[in-house]
């Protein structure tokens, strides 16, 4: 572990040596030391606590949160996004949801989905959590990454909310590491992601493994659990059916959302609030079309065909909350957990942006958020900076969950963003995001500007993580203006030492916050 | 002529002689030799038939045609295909008037200029009029390839319409070409393109021209009329004020909109309807901020700012048909004649495409096309065929023009595509889209299927016209499905047996065309 914190701190400071040690362009200040610094907005936070308060006053509850979770799904291909009917899956509901809600354009999740979704449950970057990278079969971890993690399902949970994971966890199957182990009340769905499970029942694409009786023994020895989990905290976990088809793949959403809209129904009746982290299993390879309604899409390619019925599964769920009454207070957001994985393409997605899966381009890392909470948003659109980590702040916040309680011996990188949300007009709290590709810092953004430090470079088309090298960067880093430059092409680095200065300085702040808060080690490394 | 007619046929037999004959996938029926044929959608055009012949009868006058053209804006600029604020230029006005009018995803241009504004006003494609590339300072036309060109402004003229070009010309400077000699009773406005003008100007940018005596003579000696121009039909043409400086050039679309805008007013009033093109100067490199209101976008570049200048004078010229009460009474389209010029990076736009102007990727012809009339066309997207030369057929079809009345010794390209854009769930009639570059025969697109035979790639990034190739494809052409893959990356060639021969098919028959109706040669090139 101190190898690891000397060398994060060896590699920023190569990075930026040549750079002055200022922050001079930073804005935000920095109100506890375990916390990452915000830009104070008082008036705005002040206004919104006030909205707050008067809807809680109105309803006599906190608030719902309901968020929607796709896997794999990238930037580009929503319409709101500039993809839908263009591409072939036309996605209206999203799109409409979109247009009356808070569309961001510059909201960030890690680069893959491991870490992202550790992120929006803890608050914390995967490598203060562990969660570096996606859990695969096989793998062996040393130390349970929730130890010690305190997530936002389980300070929900204690604030009086009813808090559920349905979907895809994709966040540890042992005991100690599933959803009712580490904070949710409830548990519907599979622990791992679709391809980890659908490799054993394909053998279109996976003779090798599948014709093979030795081979196919092996995997059995190693694979995760293909069954639905009906899981309670401190109560039981119970197997419910075991995929043994693609086509029972196929239907796994359909399923999870009918629990999710008969939840919906049951706990809009009660007296507690809920949190739902509804987790599509889709539009992560390899998809499979539901048997009941194939060809969903214009394009009809199976990954298209997904987008299309996750669109249709989000209509059927706000219409489910409309139908409950509860959509005045249900805060709901549409997002999705890393940019698209091309490797499987024509099973993939699409980003405008250079890079994918897996990498910290922005085709990696920049995915769709779109909030909605009828009468509390209004419809716009922001530019501004988000990071999925800031969810964590979000659902505390809604929660009434007191932020100065958490643990002080944890360093914590979300911002509240509340206020920008949920104010009319909001402007970001957010001054910096950082991107890590597992345990290496590889890039962060402030305003329009983004610098790398290493760089994933393909080294054949959409190979971006079965064929991709990490490298570092030469004599500078690598700065783009991603407002002339959104792909990353030009590098406008020494034209922009001043700004280059701020963000070296930043780079090196956030690098020094692992010498008092080391990172955590439980042997998932890259 | 002979020569090059030969040589299309020769490409089209080498490039698809390995694929059957016949066009199974094609609906399109061809009613006319000498009309492009068409997708019949009867019951949809007796619709609209009627819708307008309902609107006439309100109104008693034939509709107000109002195209807006923007220069070398990409199809990712607008907020409304995925740009605006998140790229640094925010376009609220165009954006809403998407939101309420009929957006098309897959239009398209030429891949440059001059062949784009020729194929607008007169349906025919630029191999066809002879207007095949930009018109550029010191070109030696050998004839005028207006002559014999029927002009959609000269048909309106004749129908009773008053037809006016405000603003960028760049179809022919020389007597005999300029847009009062070709059809439009009023020109006010410029011939040349931004930086041919600037050029003279700008000692930062041009310093070896403007800092040598001599070169600046020679220059002076070809240069294009730099003078605002307002021209009459059969009557005067008046030389108003000279652009001396990049300052002037900053201003010339303010003075093109405040002309625009009180001739609206002036003509709401009379008895005749108007046909006005009104083609920006900017956002064409080199790009200068107005100095009444520099800076005016977030990322504060030239062109981002004129981006957001763009779209204050759309907002405004709508409020001014808004006033003037003739906002049911008037169709409008906002568009760009082709893809961003990246050459002149950062001062230039945004594709999420491959390629740029210059190509025939569809970086270089996909743009953004929004049409919209209060109460004639419903909100809605669409992401069927549209090419820019239908604007022809839609301008003739809305003033009562009859289409069988046009000459039947010149092959006509466009399509009519009114019930497209008027009928609420309107379907293209357009079932392929050729891509030219001048002379040469590049690709086509039927469906999401786009086939290449040549391509022009970059030698260089952003390099697409200052440094590119063309260059014949390998054993088959390059077929790429648009839906799976936007960007052009893989193509699909040997799974798609079927599509080839169809689209070859296609291709053939569109070479066969110049056999019976040849190519005019002026003396342009590629």
């Amino acid at each position: 572990m101190t190898k690891r914190l000397l060398f994060i701190a060896l590699t920023i400071s190569i990075a930026t040596g040549l750079f002055a040690q200022e922050a001079k362009f930073d804005r935000s200040v920095k109100f506890k030391e375990n916390f990452e610094a915000a830009i104070p907005h008082p008036e705005q936070d002040r206004i919104v606590s006030q909205k707050l308060a008067e809807l809680e006053e109105r309803t006599g509850k906190k608030p719902n949160i309901l968020l929607l979770v796709a896997d794999d799904v990238g930037y580009g291909d929503f319409g709101a996004y500039g993809g839908g009917a263009q591409i072939g899956a036309a996605t209206p509901n999203i799109d409409q949801i979109a247009t009356e809600g808070l569309k961001l354009t510059a909201a960030y999740s890690q680069h893959t989905c491991t870490p992202t979704r550790a992120t929006i449950l803890t608050g914390r970057l995967p490598v203060r959590s562990g969660l570096t990278r996606p859990i695969l079969a096989g793998d062996n971890i040393t130390k349970n990454p929730w130890e010690g993690e305190l997530s936002s399902a389980e300070l929900l949970s204690e604030a009086g909310y009813h808090t559920m994971l349905v979907g895809k966890w994709h966040l540890g199957e042992p005991t100690g590491m599933r959803p009712h182990d580490v904070g949710f009340d409830e548990f519907y769905g599979y622990y791992p992601a679709q391809k980890e499970i659908s490799q054993g029942y394909d053998p279109r694409r996976y003779p090798d493994l599948i014709y093979n009786e030795d081979r196919y023994a092996a995997f059995e020895g190693i694979k995760p659990d293909d069954h639905l989990i009906h899981g309670f905290k401190g109560g039981e976990t119970n197997k419910l059916d075991q995929v043994t088809s693609t086509e029972d793949m196929g239907r796994a959403d359909q399923v999870l959302v009918d629990f999710t809209i008969s939840k919906i129904k049951e706990l809009a009746k009660g007296d507690k609030p809920f949190f739902i982290d509804h987790c599509f299993m889709k539009a992560h390879a390899d998809n499979f079309d539901n048997p009941d309604y194939p060809g969903l899409s214009a394009s009809k390619y199976p990954y298209k065909n997904s987008i299309a019925e996750i669109d249709k599964h989000v209509g059927d769920i706000y219409k489910a909350l409309e139908e409950a009454g509860i959509l005045e207070n249900t805060l709901i957001l549409i997002t999705s957990d890393n940019g698209p994985q091309m490797d499987s393409w024509p099973d993939s997605g699409y980003t405008p942006f250079r890079g994918a899966k897996g990498t910290t381009w922005e085709g990696g890392v920049r995915i769709p958020a779109i909030f909605y909470w009828k009468g509390m948003i209004a419809p716009r659109e922001s530019a501004e900076l988000f990071d999925l980590t800031d969810v964590f702040g979000l659902t505390l916040r809604l929660a009434g969950v007191d932020q100065n309680s958490l643990p002080s011996d944890k360093y914590y990188d979300y911002v509240d963003q509340t206020s920008f949300i949920l104010h009319d007009e909001g402007e970001s709290n957010r001054e910096t995001v950082y991107f890590w590709w597992g345990t290496e810092l590889m890039a962060c953004r402030m305003k329009e500007y983004k610098i790398h430090v290493k760089v994933i470079q393909e080294q054949s088309t959409h190979m971006y993580i079965d064929k991709s090298l990490i490298q570092d960067v030469g004599l500078a880093p690598w700065l783009f203006n991603l407002y002339i430059d959104p792909k990353e092409e030009i590098p406008v680095g020494h034209r922009r030492n001043a700004w280059l200065a701020t963000m070296g300085a930043k780079l090196k702040q956030h690098a020094a916050t692992f010498r008092k808060y080391p990172p955590k080690d439980v042997g998932l490394g890259n």
